[in-house]
């Protein structure tokens, strides 16, 4: 089933039950409220959610109303975790490349993982409120949304866990990012609130795309209307959400609605050059990407990061070409436009 | 007022306020049923809270019922942000010095701060379930709890934002900290459920310890029994509330319910080993802490890191000698004896 959050009705905003088509939603107040009081009773809340999915794909749904995405908040507004793995090394060894620096063997057995600020998301439509001297860049990903995982779950034991999918930007502020990973403690400032597809969906409305714990589907980004990126979001990714989610579990157990994240997707390339779409390639889910390419063949970076007005819109679709999640689609503005 | 959680009524308990005694407290279900949801309308809620306060204080509340800590979860059971500071540089200084490592002037003027994981806090009297292999340390440290707060608020404006404060028993896994913070993004796996005071408190009842967005009031570390720790918690903080409420908000803002963290309290003292208590010294508020002075002066650690069974205490006192906060009192046990 698919799922989303409008924006009305406080803080955490207002569940809805969403038709495959993306077309009409129906609100389920007998049911949950918002999007985590359905996750922390989930045994109970999906079939009910479950059987409202069913007829809204009938058309037989009497209180269903239009689906707008635009009203759409992230469908957890807020949430009690969110952690973003880094499971592409292709983009993690790129970034060691570009600054001439060994890719440690451990990174193929021990995830990296970062712990984000989710008290506060944007919307998948919001602006994004960022000075451009903070060197703005989007990171296009696949995320997942668990249940209850009890502390020291096995990868089977936490994909199990899995009750939603999701797409995200992972703002990131690159040039915030040296000073602050040298102070040795990690992202904080230099991650600010992300924004998650307006729809969440199980992972079975993925199909045979959902294998292995990895959605088998390119990812489509785009930088101000022209395809930036389309890389599969199911290939060259070195650790599974299940081995994402245990790596989370081996100290503390995860509470219902933890958001976690596959890091950009990036797929490996023969060609350095050829890999950008205009020629030929899979293209990239973030700036960085193409600006190590750059920086790898020609010694420095030439696309800049986003400029105010800059717009990326960030989506998947199905075999036969329909959006699965909806569209990020986030605007950057200045702090003091917003 | 006073305020803290049952953990009976679901994941995030049933708020209670409780008297100034720590004796007798009352459920609130009229006013919120939940601490979040009363930090999420704390316009409305705060009188309504503080008069059941008074009316606790004066012993004429007729629905008051015995405070009992061990049947408090953490005040905030799961929370939507925790982000901890490390504001005392001495101890910082410590941990650098003690690997022979320089100590940036930025320190000084640049809060390090880490995101820590919010969506499972264990309780107040919870034990702390973990492998004696990852080396089991406490950090006793002072904690605020936030309203809403803009991004680019000032110190000044993010002090005013403040709504609670509490103490917290920062749970660290040492031996995992040196890989995991080499792989460059900050802590993770070494950071556990951390477990807060069974009470928190308005700024307002510290009286005039309350100052400066500090608490001037020495906080009380027992190990095994036996006192380990009582420095001063307004002394050597070079960064105050405001300001690392501040630092977080420099790029996103702060939804109410945000946990901001001191760091591990430390004071600087003359004589190394005379900071111990046994020799006359305020002690310390983790165990890296006196290690890293064995390694400054003996050249390798003594003192072991917890082991099951072992039991830390941490609270504060009024200058009358009053609990404000009551006690967390953590019993480490392995995952398997859980």
């Amino acid at each position: 089933m698919k799922l989303a959050t409008l924006k009305a009705g406080g803080r955490d905003g207002t569940l809805v039950v969403v038709n495959r088509d993306l077309t009409r939603c129906q609100r389920v107040p007998d049911v949950a409220a918002t999007l985590q009081q359905a996750l922390d009773n989930w045994v109970d809340t999906a079939p009910q959610l479950a059987a409202v999915y069913e007829v809204l794909n009938n058309g037989a749904a009497r209180h269903a109303e239009p689906f707008d995405a635009a009203a759409c908040h992230s469908p957890l507004p807020r949430a009690y975790q969110w952690a973003d793995g880094s499971a592409y090394i292709n983009h993690v060894e790129l970034v060691r490349k570009a600054r001439g620096a060994e890719l440690p063997e451990s990174f193929y057995t021990d995830p990296l993982m970062y712990q984000g600020g989710s008290d506060s998301f944007i919307g998948p439509r919001d602006t994004v409120v960022a000075d451009p001297a903070w060197g703005i860049d989007f990171e296009a990903e696949v995320t997942v949304v668990t249940g209850d995982v009890p502390m020291g779950a096995t990868p089977a034991q936490a994909a199990e866990a899995i009750r939603l999918v999701m797409l995200v930007n992972d703002v990131s502020l690159r040039n915030l990012i040296p000073n602050e990973l040298a102070k040795g403690f990690g992202f904080f400032q230099s991650k600010p609130a992300s924004a998650f597809s307006p729809v969440a969906v199980t992972p079975d409305e993925l199909g045979d795309a959902w294998q292995g714990a990895k959605v088998h589907l390119p990812l489509l980004v785009e930088l101000n209307g022209k395809p930036f990126g389309k890389p599969n979001a199911g290939v060259d990714m070195t650790f599974n959400f299940g081995q994402l989610v245990a790596h989370v579990a081996k100290t503390r157990e995860l509470e219902a609605g933890s958001i976690i994240g596959s890091g950009t997707i990036s797929n490996k390339q023969g060609d350095l050059w050829g890999s950008s779409i205009d020629h030929g390639g899979v293209g990239y889910c973030c700036l960085a990407e193409v600006r190590m390419y750059e920086t790898i063949e020609q010694g420095k970076p030439v696309t800049p990061f986003m400029q105010p007005g800059d717009r990326v819109r960030i989506e998947m679709k199905d075999a036969a070409g329909n959006s699965i999640f909806g569209t990020i689609d986030n605007t950057v503005v200045t702090p003091s436009a917003s």
